[in-house]
């Protein structure tokens, strides 16, 4: 599982008091970060042809109000492994509480011809690796969504 | 159902030359302001007391990827009506083509109390007659989440 | 002078119950997209080869709060026109009344070489012919930064 | 003086490939956040009754384009107190090169009343203190605006 805080920023609340829900795909986006090194290599080397990933579908869940002031922490697990896609579940706590949980699914694209690519050897043993220890978590029977 | 038309802005691409997703649910809140003004009144009023709505779910499937300097359409129409709650269901399209569709859930909550609320009978009987218009609507069958 | 109107979004509001500072520079970004359009042909072609203007400064003076539920219009005038760059005056209004001044500079930038260029004679004229009728509207004078 | 670092999102590129300018305001207003703790006590708590400070104006110079992959540091220094306002210089840079220099003017506000109001005498002690510092600070003298 890969975990990634985040502070919220002042612009990221709106005229509710509270964080407003737009942001939380970003705050998502950054705990994918780990797994889109995966495939891209160095970040600072990142364009177009070295960005082979797509999202397909974002779901999310808003259980509590995600509140300025306080650290968020974004959690990110590895919950199935297909051929061209992958799917990640992804939890967003404040003070260990959830306020968001979240399934993402992602493809493997062959930027050059714009359609899906089998995920390469290295990466899918990685990913089936980050997989197999999501399941052996305590707790993550549950929680699979 | 209702219908917003974007002209998507320069800081929403990306390194990857499109539309980034993180754009996407800003656009369908953008969608879903026809709705919001059911119950908020003047928006030049909005606050914490006349805003009486909450985002608890937002599921987003990206079709086709988004492109800057094309208007993008979202279309909005009500799918469910229940005691505290309502869904919407709300594609994006860009020159007819369908590049997201997505489905959110819509809780309306007594502010004072942070707790949900019945919809009082004037905006459930609009947002009931919306739902109507929906059903009837060509091709709605097909495409009803 | 070229004038957008913006729809203020709801999440560009912050727990102030306005609309944040941070959301003006993208205003202004759209408020100048139809001098982009000057340099890069159709906005749906644009790309690092196509695109060949770089913001090197921005200054923004904050005269009124930025309220949400009431349309903003974004008015560009060109004030200077250089070898290499040109500058431009922007303000946003809602309700009439000035709410923001800015003055944005902005280089013509040869992009395989990463350093500036002249201003090619087409763009040039456009662009002095543009300075010429903004120079003679009234009350320019006083506008002038 | 202050310093933030900051991991460039994703999101926050461009189809130019680098840190769309819009980001700057954001990273410039991370980097004052342990200035408006100063006046808001726990920013947990922050609302409009609390958050007594108004941005008046920003001006910013673009040195270098900011790129993904590599973290900013925004620093953040005081360089005038006034009656009910004052200044910060601010820089960012990436690999201690300077990308962005700005300038921001902030003024204390007398919320209820919507006007500019004196800053109270422990902030104003302790925003002097950090200014005498800012200008003891080797080069502080040619970084001055």
């Amino acid at each position: 599982m890969f975990s990634e805080t985040i502070k919220p920023r002042f612009c990221e609340t709106d005229l509710l008091g509270h964080i407003n829900n737009t942001v939380v795909p970003v705050w998502l986006e950054v705990g994918r970060t780990p797994v889109f090194e995966l495939f891209t290599g160095p970040l600072s080397q990142a364009g177009p042809a070295t960005f082979p990933l797509l999202l397909v579908s974002l779901a999310m869940d808003f259980r509590r109000i995600l509140r300025f002031g306080v650290d968020a922490v974004v959690e990110t697990s590895v919950t199935h492994v297909g051929r061209s896609s992958f799917a990640l579940r992804q939890v967003i706590r404040q003070q260990g509480e959830v306020c968001v949980e979240a399934k993402a699914t992602v493809v493997h694209a062959d930027v050059a011809n714009a359609r899906s690519a089998p995920i390469p050897e290295p990466q899918r043993r990685r990913l089936e690796a980050w997989h197999a220890e999501a399941q052996a978590a305590p707790g993550s029977g549950t929680h699979e969504p």
